[in-house]
């Protein structure tokens, strides 16, 4: 028996069941392409959080709603996009490894990769619009979830645009970070969540204003922990970003406050592929010296606040009210 | 005014017009991703016979509806479904020219064509979705086409599979064709056109018969034109079928028809990517003489006259049973 507000482990089960379930279901439709199924499930599998599915359900729950499987379907069918949007990332940045294990591209290739990417954003929508709303519901709801899929896009754009510019803008780099993750994995989960719920304007916007500054420190703490992560719990490569010369907030933030020289060395070795560790160290040592490191916490928590402020001056249904209280700690506090 | 039943170079134009239409529109709503709307479009600008739309189109009137804009609208989203796969092909097979222009892999990099594919893909869903259609109409279309994209996909996969085979068997190669095209060019867009229209199950049905065998007679009649068609009408080159080694029933024949002589000719020299013009030829030559294009040539003709026993055996509006036999002969004879 399911209980009536199931915990976060409970919960992440109850999605993963769904998954697996799901994607075994749709592997016997199309038994064709049966193995591009088994490496998303193994894609599927390696992802433990579950954040964007979590969202979304407290985001439903928070309408005032009770428990039900129909939201299981259609918050988990958020992680195949995620999933989706993970293996096409990575063919773009050649990564080898994510979340400790071979990449779909490092594993399979580009072609094959390419194809797992594209099947799962198709079942992505399969799950959601068989997730048992009627028809009214889920179109309503198909409209902020296609919104979000173009916003994803649309970021992944911005960045590939932006990572050409020597020294994009604040504004650039936080367009991008909205764009590619506040939106994608708080702010439109939540409200797709709300939407099936059939909540008010007023609960829509709320859950909104408190999911865009959560999703952008999602962002910021991502990008510190690409650099400054324990690579054992983030479960890659902790230069990469260095190496690759991402261009985002706390890179330009740093090339903003750094001295003279810093900066020389920043604009010079921000992006090299064959930098040596320690040259990948003093780069570390450029981004905290700065001040850009402190800077970015700040503002994580600036953040968080307001999506706090946001969260209490709606009427919204308690146990939902914790849940997403809880959920803002988590992001803000997170090591992988 | 709109005439009740338009002539086809009415309907493409309402449809391309549609087209033009919904990107601008979803430029203005995330700006962000503009540059690649404006590649979608400039790729669909390049098309011309717009086929699964047409095929659509028809599939609904079949049913006994008027022409409206609802049908023209979800009809002309299947031609964005069919820029996402041509975007992706092209990826995979390094294609350098499609309908006589840069393919987008060749003009921007795989980077912006995979994004350039992906955002297509979503603009598909989006445009069918809104429509126009009551919500209800548009779940049960949805899950056809949902069906179709999957099969589509499916059928890429299968056919990397068997590209990796010395000599796949008919079958093999048959279920490449109908997954990547039969499905998807003709029996799917049909069948979608007759459930947005309430179709009754025989009336799917019957479509579906007509549409099977048309698509894959479709199939059949590219890959003829893959390599005896004339470049400058088909608006690619007509050796790289050849070059790269292609798998298709066209192959597999003439490789089970061959002289011993040919045959080891053929496993040879058929993908490889050096061929001098003469050995492109001298192949070109030994699927005449094995008799393998009579007899795909033959077997056109046999899935064109099931196609259309299919039509002339069901009961449906009179219009849309002439424009569907049209669009047999059309399918058939094309040069492009």
């Amino acid at each position: 028996m399911v209980a009536v507000s199931p915990s976060p482990s409970e919960l992440r089960d109850q999605i993963d069941r769904w998954l697996e379930g799901f994607l075994a279901d749709r592997s016997q439709a199309v038994p064709d392409a049966g193995d591009l199924i088994a490496e998303i499930a193994r894609v599927v599998r390696l992802g433990g959080k579950r954040l964007r599915p979590t969202f979304c359900y407290w985001g439903y729950r928070a309408t005032g709603h009770s428990h039900d499987d129909r939201i299981v379907a259609a918050a988990a069918s958020l992680e195949l996009l995620h999933t989706f949007a993970l293996v096409h990332d990575d063919i773009m940045d050649s990564a080898l490894v994510r979340r400790g294990e071979k990449t779909t591209v490092a594993a399979h290739g580009s072609d094959i990769a390419l194809l797992t990417g594209d099947l799962a954003l198709v079942l992505a929508d399969e799950g959601f619009m068989t997730s048992g709303f009627d028809a009214e519901t889920l179109a309503r709801g198909f409209g902020v979830y296609s919104r979000m899929r173009h916003e994803v896009i649309a970021g992944q754009y911005l960045e590939l645009v932006t990572s050409t510019k020597e020294a994009p803008s604040e504004e650039e780099a936080r367009r991008v970070a909205a764009l590619k993750s506040g939106f994608y994995s708080v702010a439109e989960p939540v409200t797709i969540g709300a939407v099936l719920g059939g909540a008010s304007e007023t609960i829509v916007d709320s859950v909104r204003a408190y999911g865009l500054p959560l999703g952008e420190a999602f962002q910021l703490r991502d990008d510190l922990l690409g650099t400054f992560g324990d690579p054992d719990v983030v479960g890659k490569p902790v230069d990469s970003d260095i190496r690759e010369g991402k261009r985002h907030l706390l890179f330009v933030k740093a090339l903003a406050r750094a001295s003279d020289d810093d900066r020389a060395v920043l604009l010079r070795d921000w992006g090299r592929a064959d930098l040596s560790p320690d040259e990948v160290e003093h780069l570390r040592s450029i981004l905290v010296g700065s001040g850009a490191v402190t800077d970015i916490e700040a503002l994580i928590q600036r953040l968080a606040s307001a999506a706090r402020e946001a969260l209490d001056s709606v009427e919204i249904d308690t146990q939902a009210r914790a849940a997403l209280g809880s959920l803002i700690d988590s992001v803000v506090s997170r090591e992988s």
